[in-house]
């Protein structure tokens, strides 16, 4: 087929984002350049934009286009509890519940060994230094109720009691299985409330 | 929440491509900033190009970095027969069934009056005018057999028809390597009345 070049090439690129098969990505390139093409270009900016500005909290370790993000920088909050999460998005669930005004971990992935993902990878080091800077008197690990989510509680647990702090998991009020995003708030609140 | 203000535009930017929600667009944006900046910058880099050079073929309306596409540059395509379809997808498909060799109209779309898409948003008048060059002796009308690609093919057809031009429709009938048992009824109606 004699399809435009640059559309070819559009396709491809759209097929990178995570859950778009071949036909997806052909839907959303003749959407955009049918119908949205103030879209496409918005979106290219947006795109660019973020690649430049978005690294990690150097705290915290969430995106931010801070060198500390604003969480971090946040003077009431209680600095003597931090909660280790996921993502980004977890971390959105759990503020969400207005439970917990303490400080965060967000790993940006989980342990998974079938996929190569190691301690390292969830910045494991980078988070007892975090840790273990002489205010934080207890880490609430709050990993989603997988089992990936449970290994990576586990193996931080070990390492974090290792250096002598108080470990604490969300309590089980969480239905087994599934993930904080989609959890109802007050289920989450309930498990915060009740942490062991 | 604090989040990114980078972060959030580009979620809200991937919100516009067809079938993603918000949950799937912050998964998206995670993804990319996290695991794969070099296809962000891909996309970044496609959409920007393909908005900056794919337009419409002068002849047959479909996306082409030419002023005339491939297709109806090809001198050795049957010039006497004009296939009707409503996607590139669509020719794509009749292409690969390697069944004609006639040229191509893509109306970019279907007549959807719920949608306020009227015989003007598919080109109707160029449709008209490219069919009537004088050489053109048949146009085939292979718009979807759903309700809006009929109804397309009916308001087309009455309008070419007018103009004195030959106007047929791909025929109606069993799929190749079904069993009748299986076919629904409506397909078997069909097939009956178009036996050939
Ligand atoms: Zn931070
Ligand atoms: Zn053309």
């Amino acid at each position: 087929m004699a399809q435009a070049h640059a559309l070819q090439v559009l396709v491809e690129a759209l097929r990178r984002l995570p859950g778009v098969g071949v036909k997806s990505a052909s839907r959303m390139a003749f959407h955009l350049l049918q119908h949205d093409r103030a879209g496409a270009r918005q979106l290219a900016q947006a795109l660019q934009h973020a690649c430049d500005s978005v690294h990690h909290c150097r705290l915290c370790h969430t995106f931010t286009e801070h060198e500390v993000c604003e969480t971090c920088q946040d003077a009431s909050r209680d600095r003597s509890k931090l909660c280790v999460v996921e993502t980004p998005a977890d971390q959105s669930a759990l503020e969400r519940t207005q439970a917990f005004r303490g400080l965060y971990f967000v790993l940006m992935g989980k342990l998974s060994p079938l996929d190569g993902i190691g301690p390292q990878d969830i910045g494991l080091d980078r988070l007892l230094d975090r840790a273990g800077d002489g205010v934080v008197q207890e880490v609430i690990l709050a990993t989603n109720f997988t089992a990936e989510g449970e290994a990576t509680a586990h193996v931080l647990s070990e390492r974090l009691k290792a250096r002598g702090l108080k470990v604490t998991r969300l309590a089980r009020g969480v239905p087994a299985g599934s993930e904080l995003e989609y959890v109802d708030l007050g289920t989450i609140a309930h498990a915060l409330h009740d942490r062991r």
